[in-house]
């Protein structure tokens, strides 16, 4: 039996939910999603190739930042349809806007409060 | 503006990812799914409230087991489709297995090791 063989990626037509910490920290960096070639793939290659829902193709994570997420660890729920997984993420941040975490804005007195570490400009990653 | 606007539960169909975390430890307990009444529900009661994707209908978390999951805080991410929320896990286990975590098997040399901490025996709190 294969590892992948314990996911249920019918559950929810054909993707699970994939939720990524980094490891040195043990913050919750991301949230996105992968089928089944997604997670064939990151075991291949060890860093996180998700599914992206939006542009419908493999979205290995980092291959236009560099900010790529390599695998230290990879759990997986009791019905088999979520996967927490480790990284080390290369160049400190996670999210598009240039965030450490994607989970940036945090709840308090009723209100959104930016609490979130800025490691780059996007602007000068991404070129827009 | 109330928390609830930034919210995006159009993107999936009227349903956000909240990704719940045992504030004492950081560990990650569980991944379950919203909707606006229950993230309003959540807010109102200080304890979480999902919505269960299989009965369709409201889920305070704890309600049949009394291991409810007290708020300490909530964090949204960048697209606003997804929620980490804090929580006092009474009890000290969110699984219906048992377990602290749902997390409980993780992946070394090819094989799901289950490394989780039994907390509760479920034929003694579900009664089956």
């Amino acid at each position: 039996m294969e590892p992948i063989d314990a996911i249920d990626f019918e559950k929810a037509g054909g993707l699970i939910t994939a939720i990524t910490l980094d490891d040195a920290t043990g913050d919750v960096l991301m949230v996105a999603y992968m089928n089944s070639e997604s997670f064939r793939r990151t075991l291949e290659v060890g860093e996180v190739v998700y599914w992206s829902r939006s542009r419908k193709c493999l979205w290995h994570k980092g291959e236009s930042s560099g900010f790529t997420q390599r695998v230290k660890s990879i759990q997986i729920d009791c019905d088999g349809d979520a996967v927490v997984i480790r990284v080390e993420q290369r160049g400190g941040a996670a999210c598009h806007t240039g965030k450490r975490s994607c989970f940036y804005r945090r709840l308090e007195d009723g209100e959104w409060i930016d609490e979130g570490e800025q490691v780059f400009d996007p602007k000068e990653v991404y070129g827009s």
